[in-house]
C-alpha cells in the first residue's frame, strides 16, 4: 500500500507518495504560514487529494516539529508553529473524508523511523538516531519499535543534561546536550573563540568580514575544509560532545547502531572521527560488549516524508 | 503456570516458586561461593528439583548481577562473581534436563520487571525503575516490554555521565550518575562533610566514634531521623541528584512512572520530597506534559525472585 | 592635600574634590562621548580647572573601565569606550600643565581602594572587594597595597573559571565567575526559569508583561521583596555563587574582609545570608582559621571618585 | 649575613647554611618522628648549634608543611605532623637562646620565595609558583612581597574549586584544583583508564603487573617516555588542568612568570607544552596583555632550605 508523507516546515510543506519499500514516487510542495494552522491543514488535504488522483494511497503521515499526543492525532505544543492542542488528524479528515487514516508524528521520530526502516539503520533492531541541525533531536527504536513514551515525549535526547550549570537552553534549563552537540553550539563556540583569541581565529574572522559575532556555521565548515586549525578543533570538539553523549545514551539503550543525520552530519570526515573517539572513550563496559558503529544518515531531507508515510501504514 | 525464580547473591542464592500473580508460594536458600561458578549452577539445579517435587514448575528464571547475553543463556561478565562467558542456562539444563526452560536476566532488570508486573508499576505501560543501594542500577520498560538493548547492556543508567570530570567510578569513567545517586555517594559526601566542617558534623562524628572516615550510611539515616541538619541536607542532596537524573531519563524515555527501590529508598520521607523537587526542577517541557510520579518500590528483596520467575514464563 | 577624582562612565564623567579623609568637598559632571576619547580628555581637564579655582588640588585620579598600563598613564583597552593604547595622563597634562600629577586606575581597583581606605575595609590590611553590577569586577589589597599585577591586569576575578564548559562570557571563554555572580546572571536565570516553569514564575511573568524574555533584575528584586518564592530562590542562588567563588579567592588571598559592592549588593538582606552560607560551605581549612566577614560596601557610587583621588595622592 | 634554613619532612629534617646569594654552604640531616613534635624542635636546635660552630648565622628559618601563624612563630595545624598550635619559634629559642631569630614559614611559601629570590623567578617582581607533587601547593609574590594573607592562609591554590561536584579532596570539599593538577590526580586517572579501557592501557598494565589499581606515577612517566599513547594523553591532560588553572590565577594575580616545581615538574617536555597550551587557551584578555611564561623551578629539593633561610633574614 502506498501512503502520503508530509513534512511540515516553518513556511512550507513538502509531501510525497511513498511505496512500501520507502521509495518516493512523486513529490510536491505548498507554501503555508506558521501562524495560520488552518492553512497547514488545508495544504495537507490538498496534497493528499492531488496524489489520490494518480495513486492508490490509503493513509497520510504528518511529520511535525512539536509534541504529539499519544493517539498521534494532535500536536500539543510546537515552538515554531502556532499549534496549541491542535488536532491535525481530525482537521485533515474533516477536509478529505473521515475514512482516511491520518497519523501525526514528531518530525525527528519520523526521520528516525525512515532511517530505521529504509536507511542507515535498516539492518538493525535497536537504533539511536541523532538529528543534528540548529538543535539536537532524536529517535529511539528498541526491538523494532519506535519508543514514543507514555505521552509521546520520549527521545527528546537534546534535553538530557550533560553539564550542570552549563549553557542555557531555549527550554529554560541549563546544560542540555543540545547546547553542546548542535550547529548552534558550533557557532556559539566559534564566535567565542574569535573573541577570546583573534589571532588564532584569523581565518574565521576573515570569512565573517572581521566581526566575531558574524561567524557562521558554513564559515566554520569551509575553514575546516581548507585546513584551518581552529575550525578543525571546533568541529572536533562538537564531535566529542556528540560521541560522549551517545555513550551515555548507549548505557541506557544499548543500540546496535547510532545514526547521525541533520545538517551537521554533512561535516562528514571532519566530524565523525571525533564522534567515534568520544563515544569509545566514554562507553561503559568497553571490552565486555560490542561497540555500536556510528554512521551517517542516508535519506537526507526526504527522511521525514518517508518515515511519516511508513508510520501511517503501521497499525 | 508456576515458575522458579532464583536471585543470586555473592555468597548465597535465594529462590522461590512464583505463581502467575507474582505471589511466592515457597522459598529456600543455598550457600554458594562467588569463585566457584559450578557451585552456583548446582545450587540452582537443587532448588529447582526441590520445588519440582511439590509444585508444577515449567521454567526457571535466574537473576544475576552481571551482563547477560542476548539469548539470556550466558553471563558475559560480572564484577563480583567469577562469571566470564559462563552459560548458566546450559549448565543448569545439563543438571536438571534439557527440556526445562532456563532464562537468565540481569538482576536489576528482573527486579524492575517484578515491580512492573506486580508492584509499584503494575498499572503503567512505560516505567523507569531505579535500584539504589551501594550502586545505582536500572530497568526500563517501554510499551509493556523490558528494554534489553541489542546485546543486553541497556538500562545501565548508573553509568550515564552527569558531571564531566566528576567523581571517578568503579567502571573507570568520571562523573557517572551512580557516583552522585547511590548509597556510596551518600557515605562519601558525609565523610567529606565531616572533614570539611567538623562542627557542623558533630552528630555524625559522635555516631562514628569521632572518625570522619568511619561515618556510615546508617549513621546518616539515623542522624537525619533524629533531626540533624547536616544529615538531612546530605540526604536531600542525594535526592536532588536522583531526581535531576531521572528528569534527564524522562527526556529520553517519557515514563509513566518512576519507581525507586533498593536500600536507599528506605530513607522514605527524608528522601522522596527532594527527589521529586529535583525531578520537577529539571523536567523538560514542564507545563506541556503530564508529570510522572516517583514512587517507592513495593516488593522489597523478593523482587529479583519474582521478576526472574515471571520473565522465564514470558516467550 | 586635596585631589580630584574622576569616574568615567559611558556617556558622562563624574568628578569631585576629595580630601585626605576621603570626604568629597565638591562634585560636578560633564557629558562625554564614548567614541570621542579626546572629548573625555577635555572634560577631565575642564573639571580639574574648575576645581582648581576654588581648591588647592595637587593631583588628578582617573577611574577608567579598562586595562590600565603599569605606569598608570594609559588605557590599553576598554570594552565600552574607544580607548586603544590611549595615554589619558599625557593628554590631560597637555591640557592642564605638565606639572599636574595624573594617575589612571582601573575603575574597580579605584572603588576597591576607596572602600579599603575609607569604607567597609578601612580597618583591614588584606581585603577582597567584589563589585557586582551587570558584570563582576574586583580589587585586591594585600598587606595594605593594591595588587595590580605585573602589567595591571590583576583582580579580574570575574574571569576566573568556575564551571568548565559553563556559560559563555563576553570575554570569549566559558564558565567565567562573572557569568554566575552578576546581575546579568540573575536576569539570565530568571528568564530561563520563566521559560522552564511558567507556573512557578507567575509573579515574575506578571511583572514583565507576560514575556519571559522581558524579565529584568528590578523585577526579580521587587518580587523577592514581596515574598515570591522563585525570586528569592534566584537571589539565593546568585548569593551562593558569590560566596562559593569568594571561598576560592580566600584560598588564594586569605583576606581579612570581603566587601561586596555594586548594584547587586543593594539586594542586601535577601542576598547576604546566602553569600555567607556559600562562603562558609566552601571555605578550606574551616575550623583552623578565622572566617573573614562578608560585608556590603559603604561608599556607594562615589567610591570611584574617592578611590581615584586617593590613589593619585599615593606615591 | 648567613642564615640556617630547615626543611621539615615527615621523618627527617634537612638543613643548610645559606648565604645572601642563596648558596648552600653546608648541609645536614636529622631523623625525627612526626608524632613527637619536641623531637623536631630539638633537631632544629641541634642543627643550628652544629652550624653555629663553623658559621656566623644570625637567624633560623623553618619550612613547615602546615598553616603558620601571622607572627610566623607557630604552626597552627598540619595534616601529616602532630603540630596543633605548636610554637616552634618559642621552643627552638628556648633551646638555643632567646636572642636567636627564628622564623617559621609554610613550606610551599618558602620554596616559592627561594625561586623568586634566587631561582626561576629571580628577574620578576610578580610570581606565581605552583609546587606539584602528590598535592598542589603554591606561593604568590606581588610587587616583590610574599603574599601571606591576613592569617597566613594565602596561596593555598590547590583548594580553589575548579569543578563543581568534582573529585573529592582530602580537605573535605569537592572539585579542588589539587584533585586535577597533581601527581595523585595523574595516578587516579591512569588507574581509571586501565579499568575503563584495558586494551588502550596495555603498556601501563604490563608495568603494574596486570593490576589496574597498582599503576603508579613513575609507571605513567616511564610509559610516556617510551612513547605510549595513553600515558602521553594522561600527562597532557594533567598539563591542561595545570595550565587552565594557572590562567584563572593569572586573572587574579597577573604574574610576570609562573614557576612550576615539585616532582611532577620533572615530566618536563612531556608536560610543559600542554601546560602552556592550557594556559593560553584560557587566558583572559589575550591579545591585550603580555603572556607570562611558564617555566620549571631551578632549585629542586633545596628550595625549602634556601627560602626559609632567606625569609628569616628579611625584616
Amino acid at each position: 500500500m502506498h501512503a502520503v508523507g508530509v513534512d511540515i516546515g516553518g513556511t512550507k510543506i513538502a509531501a510525497g507518495v511513498v511505496d512500501e519499500e520507502g521509495r518516493i514516487l512523486a513529490k510536491t510542495r505548498r507554501s503555508t504560514s506558521p501562524d495560520d494552522v488552518a492553512s497547514i491543514d488545508r495544504a495537507i488535504a490538498e496534497v493528499y487529494e492531488e496524489f489520490s488522483e494518480q495513486y492508490a494511497v490509503g493513509a497520510v503521515g504528518v511529520a511535525a516539529a512539536g509534541f504529539v499526543s499519544t493517539d498521534r492525532n494532535t500536536v500539543l505544543f510546537a515552538p515554531n508553529i502556532a499549534w496549541r492542542d491542535h488536532a491535525i488528524g481530525d482537521a485533515v479528515r474533516g477536509l478529505v473524508g473521515a475514512d482516511v487514516r491520518v497519523v501525526v508524528e514528531n518530525d525527528a521520530n519520523a526521520a528516525g523511523w525512515a532511517e530505521f526502516r529504509f536507511g542507515a539503520g535498516r539492518d538493525a533492531a535497536d537504533m539511536l538516531m541523532l538529528t543534528i541541525g540548529t538543535g539536537l533531536g532524536g529517535a529511539v527504536v528498541t526491538d523494532g519499535k519506535l519508543v514514543r513514551g507514555r505521552w509521546g515525549f520520549a527521545a527528546e535526547v537534546g534535553h538530557v543534561r550533560v553539564v550542570p550549570d552549563g549553557h542555557v537552553c531555549g527550554c529554560g534549563h541549563n546544560g542540555c546536550w543540545e547546547q553542546y552537540a548542535s550547529g548552534s553550539a558550533l557557532v556559539r563556540e566559534a564566535r567565542a573563540a574569535a573573541v577570546a583569541d583573534p589571532a588564532r581565529a584569523a581565518d574565521l574572522l576573515r570569512r565573517a568580514g572581521g566581526d566575531p559575532h558574524a561567524v557562521s556555521g558554513p564559515d566554520v565548515t569551509a575553514a575546516a575544509e581548507a585546513g584551518d586549525e581552529l575550525a578543525r578543533a571546533l568541529i572536533a570538539e562538537l564531535g566529542r560532545w556528540i560521541g560522549e553523549g551517545a555513550a551515555s545514551m548507549a548505557a541506557v539503550l544499548d543500540p546496535e547502531i547510532v545514526v547521525v543525520g541533520g545538517g551537521v552530519a554533512d561535516a562528514g570526515d571532519l566530524l565523525f572521527p571525533s564522534v567515534n573517539a568520544g563515544f569509545l572513550a566514554q562507553l561503559s563496559a568497553r571490552g565486555h560488549r560490542p561497540e555500536a558503529p556510528i554512521v551517517g544518515a542516508t535519506l537526507g531531507n526526504d527522511a521525514g516524508i518517508v518515515g511519516a508515510a511508513d508510520l501511517a501504514r503501521q497499525d
